[in-house]
């Protein structure tokens, strides 16, 4: 590799104008750890007279990302648009086609399209690298490709979207209902304020954990999605009642092998307040890799933000100025199979079942028989009667059953009088 | 680099057996991922007789390890003997010098020789690899050479020493004294049978926070020890006391910038019991990191073990087979400065002291008085009789003073017939 090195930053939100400070900033300590002079000599954003928190130069500036192609020599060019479709699979397309290495932190874009993209770097022999794209400042895709390169890993998991961890957190911390936090991690930038419903339906989290199983199995980005349910229905009521019997709701992302078919799931899980994973808060992330001969790995730090984005960035800037690894996923495309997905239905867990009923003679008779008739059985039953109205909240945690069994048992209870409103059903973790 | 790669492997004990199985039972794998086929033609160790887990191969076996150099073509060299000087720092030398790359997980090696043998490697353009060195299983010096790259570090601590925090763990759960837990990890192969002292006297750890300040702060190695203690005069009491406190005793490495001096430690400290770090168990390692602009980054998993061991000793071959990065402390020899060494007088803790004392009028305001004349003020005090023999127990919790404070006014406490004991002392950690 040559030693003046071209940059071009695409997208010019919180992203890539922190990350443009950065480059301007760090440029000699680049310089001393890789050999590399760079030289940022494009940026492009839908708007140059947005207000920024730094400056942007004028001279270097355009409206569309595509032009820079037809003017610039660009070496690595950022995609900091965050689009899955669109003009970021456009650029980032373009770059590739042009031998231009492409860096970014887009989730959505690589868990839609990554085998093709990297298939693109890969036959035009530069890198595509998305360290920041799942979470944030943690080296954890560069740990699995690298770090733990020759482990067996079974299992990837983790707590991997900030925003659900906060909104989570802050509604114990607080004792407030979803929607008022959600409006506080709106104010604070820790949710989106137009749309948030891609971090709060399990979304984002979910676009992760198939980037992670395919690094972490060697296999081609799935298309499936085994279960995937957010924190929009989590009530106060049921982070209450968890924080009684020791336990903590976490959003967890999951990716497993089992029985050498992928299992790939988020949602909701209650944990016990004294595991680890009981214990990350706030934005924070962290990601759990149980892996042989290496035993159980645990990474953790801030998830989001453009400072922790930004470090992965620099880091994917590094690897690449430095000359390292070219194969996007680790190894080569025409090497990574696809892999059957497991069936959801033989997914095990013991469960957390609230039951809103009417407080009279036979409910929880008609509850524990339907449980039983689908050989549900009770691990612990609470019933607390509210007097005043009549109604009565039972919780119940069972043994371990499957997704099916409990899929069939509840759908029944939709049907019922008593049954003041559908069962709420929390998954416990293990 | 050629497809054909020559490994030899020097020491059989655990380590050494456990790598050579793995390299064996891997070669598809290594090769899928780098396109490299390794192939083992030389093995080393004092006694081929010796009773091991696994199966040496006896026609490349070398009694010698120095001979391998005279009859085999050899590219990547493994070193699992494990002495700081001798015959380990020989054999390195050796295969530098011949232009061999070389891997090892030799803690006291590194922190000794390591900018030398770092010199040596960049002179004749070969890897010089050590990521087993520190923190086992956990690939914390990859995620500060490559992961974090760019981020500016201010702090590095942890739990580095898994002998020690098994030992402490369990005589908080044995309720248990340091002796007999001892024993216990010395028959589970937690500690050395022979000569535990490395592990216990804090040297271990010690070693390992040199290798992170270096690379953390990319200076050379230091040659100060600003503070080292280890855990061999923690009484099971002291852990009981913290308990009450809710408190626990972790030993924590810890190198920190302050001023722009170095301050390296290790010494046992006193940690809350809902933070982080006190819920590290057993033999579990754990490193947290303080950058910008990442934030905190924790990375934790087993510390110690052929397992955890050999997964870095992979890691560091691959990223070799990869053709990666060369230096081995992330930037040239020629730009790592040494730092100044932070004095140790000026270290800032609240104190945990424990007074075995007479229980007669006077003694406490004794020590009381002898407090505030080193201006060191008092947060909470305890003192508990012992009405059977008369005596008493005295625990006091400072406010934060300085290590040179805290050193003047207890030397005085030496002298007093009251006093039956030198008081204890462990820092609280912030």
């Amino acid at each position: 590799m040559k030693i003046n090195i071209n940059i071009a930053v695409v997208g010019l939100g919180q992203v890539g104008i922190y990350l443009l400070n950065e480059l301007n900033t760090k440029r000699k300590e680049i310089e001393l750890k890789t050999g590399k002079k760079i030289n940022v000599v494009a940026v492009s954003a839908r708007d140059i007279k947005k207000k920024r928190q730094f400056k942007v130069n004028k001279n270097i500036f355009f409206k569309n990302p595509l032009d820079i192609f037809k003017s610039k020599k660009v070496d690595i060019l950022f995609e900091a648009i965050g689009t899955s479709d669109g003009i970021s699979k456009k650029v980032v397309e373009t770059a590739l086609k042009n031998k231009i290495h492409v860096i970014t932190p887009n989730k959505a874009l690589i868990s839609k399209h990554g085998d093709y993209l990297a298939k693109l770097a890969e036959d035009n022999n530069v890198n595509l690298e998305f360290e920041a794209s799942v979470a944030g400042g943690i080296p954890i895709l560069r740990s699995i490709k690298e770090g733990l390169a020759t482990n067996k890993i079974s299992k990837v998991y983790g707590i991997l979207n900030g925003t659900s961890n906060y909104i989570l957190s802050e509604m114990e911390n607080l004792n407030d209902n979803f929607s008022n936090i959600l409006k506080k991690a709106q104010k604070l930038g820790y949710a989106e304020p137009g749309n948030p419903k891609l971090d709060l339906n399990g979304s984002d989290a979910f676009a992760k954990v198939r980037i992670l199983s395919a690094l972490a199995f060697n296999t081609k980005i799935s298309k499936h999605k085994c279960l995937m349910q957010g924190i929009e229905k989590i009530e106060l009521k049921d982070i209450e009642i968890a924080n009684q019997l020791n336990l903590r709701i976490k959003l967890l992302g999951i990716s497993e092998l089992k029985n050498n078919e992928l299992f790939e799931t988020v949602h909701p899980c209650m944990v016990s307040k004294k595991s680890y994973i009981g214990n990350v808060h706030g934005v924070m992330n962290a990601v759990i890799i149980e892996g042989k001969p290496v035993g159980e790995s645990i990474l953790q730090g801030e998830g989001a933000g453009p400072g922790p984005t930004s470090s992965s960035l620099l880091s994917d800037l590094l690897s690449i100025l430095r000359g390292n690894i070219k194969k996007p996923f680790g190894i080569p495309g025409s090497k990574r199979k696809s892999i059957k997905c497991y069936n959801v239905n033989n997914y095990v867990n013991s469960l957390y079942l609230r039951f809103e009923v009417k407080d009279k003679p036979g409910v929880l008779s008609t509850i524990t028989n339907r449980l039983a008739k689908y050989k549900i059985s009770i691990k612990r039953l609470i019933q607390t009667p509210n007097k005043k109205n009549n109604k009565a909240t039972i919780v119940i945690i069972t043994h371990k059953t499957t997704e099916l069994n409990s899929k069939n048992c509840l759908s029944i209870f939709k049907k019922d009088k008593d049954i003041l409103k559908f069962p709420i059903l929390i998954r416990l973790y293990n």
